[in-house]
C-alpha cells in the first residue's frame, strides 16, 4: 500500500513527503521543487500511463499538492485514456479552478486510487481556533471582509478579501492573495486593516485547502494590514516557524476564527 | 428659481455648468477644475454657512456632480447646523459611499433643496441600450463579471469586475476602475476578456451615476480586453467623442446591455 503525492509547486510537496514515504508524481510543466528518491515522470495528456506507472510501483492512495498551473495540452501526445475524459476536462476548466479539480479527483477515483488530503497527512499544517501571533484585530474590518466573502463564495470566486477602515479594499481574484496584496500595497496602503483567508464553500478541501506562508505575512505588513484572519482548521499555515517569526518582525496579527 | 452644482473632481461639473447656467460650489479640499462665473466657496464643517449662500442667490435646485474624495473634518470650524448633523454623517461613513451620499441629499432636501441628477440636466451623457464601437463581445466574460457583482451589489462594493478566459481577473474596490484595470495590465493581461461597469443596486443614481471616459477605454486597453459593456441608462459616457475615438484607437469594443 504504497503513496504517491501528485506535486505541484510550492513548499507543500516537500511538507508532505516528510510525513512519510511516498512517490513524487511531478508533471511536464509543473515547477515542482520538491525532490524524493522515489519520482514518477507524468504528462496531463498520458494519464493511462501514470495510472499504470502507479499500478506497477503499488500506489494505492494519491495526494494532490500545491498549485498547479493549467497545463498547454499537446493534443499530440494524448493517450486513449486521457482523450477519453478529455470533454470531461475541458468542461470543467470552464467552469473554473473547483470544477477541474473536483473533476480530477473523480478520475483518480475511478481508477481505483483513494484519494487522501495533505492535512490527513500533516494535520499539524492546520490552525485550531485561537490567536497565533500578536492581538486579535476587532472592528468593522474583518466583519466587512468576511461578508465579501460570503457573498461570492457559490461563484467560485474569492479565497480572500482585505477591508481597511470599514470599506473593502480588495477581493482576491484568479491571480491569488500575494497579487491581491500587493495591489492594496499599491493602491491602499497603510489603513490598519484586516486580510481575511478561508476555503470557499465549493472548494474540496482535500485537494485544494488554502494556504498562507511568511510571503503571506510580509506582504500583509508591506500592504500596512494590521492582522491577518484565517478559518480554523480550513487553512494551512506553510511553515509556521517562519509565520510566526514574519508576525514578529512585522507586528502583523495572526488568528483562526472558528 | 436659480441652479447649483456641488463639484466633484473630473469632467462631469464643468458638463453640467454648459447645460445651463448656475453656480459652482467648491468645498474646501476637492480638487475641483470646472471653472464658472459664479461660484460659492463652502466647507463641509459649514453647512450652515452653505445653506446660507444658496438661499441668497436664491439657489433651490442641487446636483451633486464627480468624485468627492472624503473630508479631512476640521472640528474646531463647525457651524451649529454641521454639528447638529455630524452624527449622521459619521454613522453613514461608516457604512461606505452609497450611504454616506444618501445622508447627503437627505440633508440638502430636508433644508428645502430639491437634488436633480447629473443625468436629468445631460441626458445625452446615458447611453442607450446598443452597441456604441465595435461589436459586441460574446462568450462567458461577460455574464461571469455581472455575476460577480449581483452577488456583490448589496454589500456596496464592486461597481465594475473583469473576466477574461472565463475567469474573473478583478472586481472594483474603494480604489476604483482605473486602479483595478492597472491591476488586471500587471497581473492579467492580453486575455481578450470584458470589463462589466454598472450601478450597484443600493446606489443612488440622481447624485452617483457610474461614468466611463477615454481613460477607461485606454486602460481597458492595457488591460488586454476585448470590451466594455456598460449598463444601458445607468452609466455616463463622460465626452463621448474623445470615447469612441479611443475605441476606434485601441480596438476596444464598448456596448449598452439593458
Amino acid at each position: 500500500m504504497a503513496r504517491a503525492i501528485l506535486a505541484g509547486a510550492g513548499q507543500l510537496p516537500g511538507l508532505l513527503l516528510a510525513a512519510g514515504p511516498a512517490h513524487l508524481v511531478r508533471f511536464a510543466g509543473v515547477a515542482v521543487t520538491a525532490a524524493a528518491d522515489r519520482v514518477i515522470d507524468a504528462r496531463f495528456e498520458r494519464l493511462g500511463a501514470l495510472y499504470a506507472d502507479l499500478r506497477a510501483a503499488g500506489v494505492t492512495e494519491v495526494c494532490l499538492a500545491g498549485a498547479m498551473t493549467r497545463p498547454d495540452f499537446d493534443p499530440s501526445l494524448l493517450d486513449s485514456e486521457t482523450a477519453a475524459v478529455l470533454p470531461r476536462l475541458v468542461g470543467a476548466m470552464g467552469q473554473g479552478d473547483d470544477a477541474l479539480l473536483r473533476t480530477v479527483i473523480a478520475l483518480l477515483e475511478e481508477a481505483g486510487f483513494a484519494v487522501v488530503a495533505a492535512h490527513d497527512l500533516r494535520p499539524d499544517l492546520v490552525a485550531g481556533a485561537g490567536v497565533l501571533a500578536g492581538h486579535r484585530v476587532d472592528g468593522p474590518d474583518a466583519p466587512r471582509a468576511r461578508a465579501v466573502l460570503d457573498a461570492l463564495g457559490a461563484l467560485d470566486v474569492g479565497q480572500s478579501a482585505v477591508a481597511g477602515r470599514g470599506q473593502v479594499l480588495a477581493i482576491e481574484t484568479l491571480q491569488g492573495t500575494d497579487a491581491m496584496l500587493e495591489f492594496v500595497a499599491q493602491t491602499a496602503p497603510g489603513t490598519g486593516g484586516v486580510l481575511v483567508k478561508r476555503p470557499k464553500p465549493t472548494q474540496d478541501l482535500r485537494v485544494d485547502m488554502p494556504a498562507i506562508g511568511p510571503q503571506t505575512v510580509r506582504l500583509a505588513a508591506k500592504a500596512g494590514l494590521a492582522g491577518i484572519e484565517i478559518a480554523a482548521g480550513a487553512v494551512m499555515i506553510l511553515d509556521r516557524p517562519a509565520v510566526l517569526a514574519a508576525c514578529l518582525a512585522t507586528g502583523v496579527a495572526l488568528w483562526a476564527a472558528p
